[in-house]
C-alpha cells in the first residue's frame, strides 16, 4: 500500500467538515492556554469554580450510583426543576413536558439545527454573533445567511427591514441572541414583537439564544430584572426553540450542561436526536442542575454583581484609551471594541497574549462586522481584572 | 394567530429528523423504565456501578476546581493514558496525538460520520446492528446500505463478496462493529484483512467500533486475550476512525464519555466538529477516565468473568426452550436469539416486561435480518441474571 498523505486523508473527508476554518478563538486559546501567569479574557466564563454546594450534589449523584443510562430527554427531577425555574422567572407556568436535557448549549443548538434545518435550507441571523451558530449550520449543509447589525458608541443597531429582506423561500428559521455574545447589546422588547410576528406570518423557526438573560445591566432604571424575552411573547407550542445553559448563571462552563425549551410535539423528534448525539447527560450531574436552578439564586446575583462591576471597570479603563471605542453591553459579560487602525484581529490577539499576557477573543471570529473588535470577558474577581486593564491599557499605549 | 397545531409544527422540521423511527428499544425502554420488580436486560450495561475508586477521581476533580473549559480533544493526561493503555493491549506504541475524548462512544460514531459523509454519500454496515450507526448517517443527509449477514446456530456468517458488492461510486465508508451489538460475532481475522485491502484499494474509510473488545470468549481455546483488531493490521495513520467508550468496560454507561482513535492528519477538522458538538468534555470526568484506563484491569477482568458465567447462563436456560434458536456469542454480552413463530419482536418484548417482568430490546431495532429475533444483555449478577433466565424460560413454556 502507499500510505496515503495527510492530504490524501483530508482531501477524502467531507468538504464541510474539511473547509470549516478553525474558529480563530481556538488559534488564540490554544496559543495561550495554560500559559504562567497569562489572564485568560478569551473565553465566556469567569475565575470562580462551580460553587461547592453544587458539585456535592454531583458527588451524591455518584455516592448513590447514578451512573447508568438515563432518560434521553433528562430525568424527571431536573425538568421539573427547569419548569419551577422558568416559572418563577417569567410569571406564567411551565409544564416540564418542554424541557429537554442537553450536552451544554452547544448541544442545545445542535440539536435545534438537526431539526429544523439540513441541505440547502437557509437559516437568518444578525452578526457579529458567536461563531457557533453558523460552524453547525454548515456542517448540516446549510447555509448561515448573515446580517450585519450596525455599530454606533451608542450602541449596536438590528437593522429589521435588512433582516426581514434576508429571508426567502428557503429560509427555515431566524436565529436570536439576546443579550449578545459577543456585543452585550440587548435586544428592544419591539424588536422581538416584530420578528415573532414576522415569523408566524412566514411559519420560520424562532431559535432564541437567551443565555445571558440573567446578566442584565440596563441604562433605564426602570427596566425589570431581566431582558424582553421570546417567553414573555410567545406560546410554548410555537415555532419556537429556546438553548440554554448551565454554563454560565452557576460556573459551570466545563460540565457541558443545557437544556432547550420546545414544543411539546417535537419531543419524540428530539429525544431520537439527543439519542444519536450524546445518548443522554449523566444522571448525577443532572442532580447538580437542580440543585443549582433550585438553591443557586444567591451565588448567581453575586456573579451579576461582580459581572456589572466588571463592566464598569472595564469601560473606564478602555474610555481612557485614545482610538478605543464600544458600545457600552447592557448584557452579557463582554466588551466588544475596535482600535482605530487595527486590521488583524487575530494577529492583534496573538501579540496581547505574548506582550500583555492577557487572553482576548478576536472580533474576526463573530462574522462580518466584527473583524475590527477584539473581545473581552469581564466576569473575573475584580484584583485580577484591574490588574489584565492595567496591562492591556499599557500594551495600547505603548503600541499606538 | 392560528396556533399551530402539532402536526403543523412537526411538517415544519426537515424531513430526516421528523420521519426518523423511534428506535424500538426506546419504545421498550420508555413501557417499563423504573418499573418496580422488574429485571432490566434491555440496554448494553451491566447491574454494578461504577467503582468507587474511579468515582473518586472525578470527586476529586470537582474539588480541585476542575469545572471550566477545557482542551477540545481532551485533556493532555487522558489523551497519554489512552495512549498508554492502546500501546499495552495491541503491543505497539501510540501516540496520544491520535486520541480525541468525546461525549461517549454514540458522540465518536456522530462525529466520525460528520467527518466522513454527507448528502448523497452512501455507508455500507452489515446487520442487524446497532441502530445507531444507521441513525445519524440519515441525520446527515446520508443512505446507509445495510447488508443482512447470515444466521445459522453454528454462527452469524459475513458474506463479504456481498458487503463488496454493495459498494458503489458514492460510498465513503464501511462500518465493521466487532465484536457485535447485537450478535456477539466476532470478525475473524481474515475479514477484517479483506476489509482492509478492501478499502485501500478504493479509498474507503474504515469505521472500526471495537467497544466490546474486552469482551471475548473464544471457543477456541488457542485464540489469544483480544479478538482481531483493525489495530492489528492498519496504520492509525490510515482511513481509519476507530470508536470507543469507558461505558462497557468500566461500568460507566451514564457518564457519556469516549473516545476516537484516528489518524493525527484529521485533528483540526476533529476539534472543531467536537467544538460544534459538545465543547468537549468535563474534566473532572476525564480525571476518572485517566484511573480507569490505568487502575481498572482487576475490576475489568471481573466484569468479563461476570459476563462469559453470565453467557454460560443465558446460553443454557435458552437452550432448554423449545423453539428458540441462536448462535452461540463469542464476544460482547448480549445473546440473540429467535424463537419460531414470533411476528413481531417489539410487540413480544413490551408482553414480556409486562407478562414475565423481565426487559429485552426487540431484534426489529437492529435492522434487516434481526426483525424475528430479541436480544438479552447477559452482564448481570448472578442471582438477578438466574431469576430473570427462569421468569423468561417459564413464560415462553407457557405462550408456545
Amino acid at each position: 500500500m502507499k500510505r496515503p498523505t495527510p492530504e490524501d486523508l483530508l482531501n477524502d473527508l467531507r468538504p464541510e467538515a474539511r473547509n470549516e476554518p478553525e474558529s480563530s478563538i481556538m488559534t488564540v486559546i490554544n496559543h495561550g492556554f495554560g500559559r504562567q501567569g497569562l489572564i485568560p479574557l478569551w473565553a465566556g466564563e469567569g475565575n470562580l469554580p462551580t460553587p461547592r454546594f453544587i458539585c456535592d450534589a454531583a458527588v451524591k449523584g455518584l455516592e448513590d450510583g447514578e451512573t447508568f443510562y438515563t432518560w434521553q430527554r433528562g430525568i424527571p427531577e431536573l425538568r421539573d426543576a427547569l419548569a419551577r425555574y422558568h416559572a418563577r422567572l417569567y410569571g406564567t407556568p411551565f409544564e416540564a413536558e418542554n424541557f429537554f436535557v442537553t450536552g451544554g448549549g452547544m448541544q442545545s443548538i445542535q440539536t435545534a439545527i438537526q431539526a429544523i434545518a439540513g441541505e440547502g435550507d437557509e437559516v437568518v441571523l444578525p452578526t457579529p454573533a458567536w461563531p457557533n451558530y453558523a460552524g453547525p449550520l454548515r456542517m448540516k449543509g446549510s447555509r448561515p445567511v448573515e446580517v450585519p447589525m450596525t455599530f454606533a458608541p451608542s450602541g449596536w443597531q438590528l437593522d429589521l427591514d435588512r433582516l426581514f429582506d434576508a429571508v426567502t423561500e428557503r429560509t427555515k428559521a431566524i436565529v436570536v441572541n439576546t443579550p449578545s455574545n459577543p456585543l452585550g447589546w440587548v435586544a428592544p422588547a419591539e424588536d422581538l414583537l416584530a420578528i415573532r410576528d414576522f415569523a408566524r406570518e412566514r411559519g420560520l423557526w424562532i431559535v432564541s439564544d437567551e443565555v445571558y438573560a440573567r446578566y442584565y445591566f440596563p441604562q433605564d432604571e426602570a427596566a425589570g430584572p431581566l431582558p424582553p424575552s421570546f417567553l414573555d411573547i410567545c406560546d410554548t407550542e410555537e415555532r419556537l426553540i429556546m438553548t440554554n445553559t448551565f454554563s454560565k448563571n452557576w460556573a459551570m462552563t466545563g460540565w457541558r450542561m443545557g437544556w432547550m425549551v420546545a414544543p411539546q410535539a417535537l419531543g419524540d423528534v428530539l429525544e431520537n436526536l439527543i439519542q444519536y448525539n450524546t445518548s443522554g447527560t449523566a444522571a448525577f450531574m443532572q442532580r447538580a442542575g437542580v440543585v443549582a436552578l433550585d438553591e443557586g439564586e444567591d451565588f448567581l446575583a453575586e456573579q451579576v454583581r461582580q459581572a456589572r462591576e466588571g463592566r464598569d471597570i472595564a469601560y473606564a479603563a478602555l474610555s481612557s484609551v485614545d482610538g478605543a471605542r464600544f458600545a457600552v453591553p447592557e448584557g452579557a459579560f463582554y466588551l466588544f471594541f475596535t482600535l482605530d487602525g487595527m486590521t488583524d484581529s487575530t494577529e492583534t490577539a496573538l501579540r496581547i497574549i505574548d506582550e500583555a499576557g492577557v487572553g482576548l477573543a478576536p472580533g474576526a471570529a463573530f462574522g462580518p462586522g466584527g473583524e475590527a473588535f477584539l473581545r473581552l470577558c469581564f466576569l473575573r474577581e475584580r484584583g485580577q481584572l484591574v490588574e489584565a486593564m492595567d496591562r492591556l491599557t499599557r500594551w495600547l499605549a505603548r503600541n499606538r
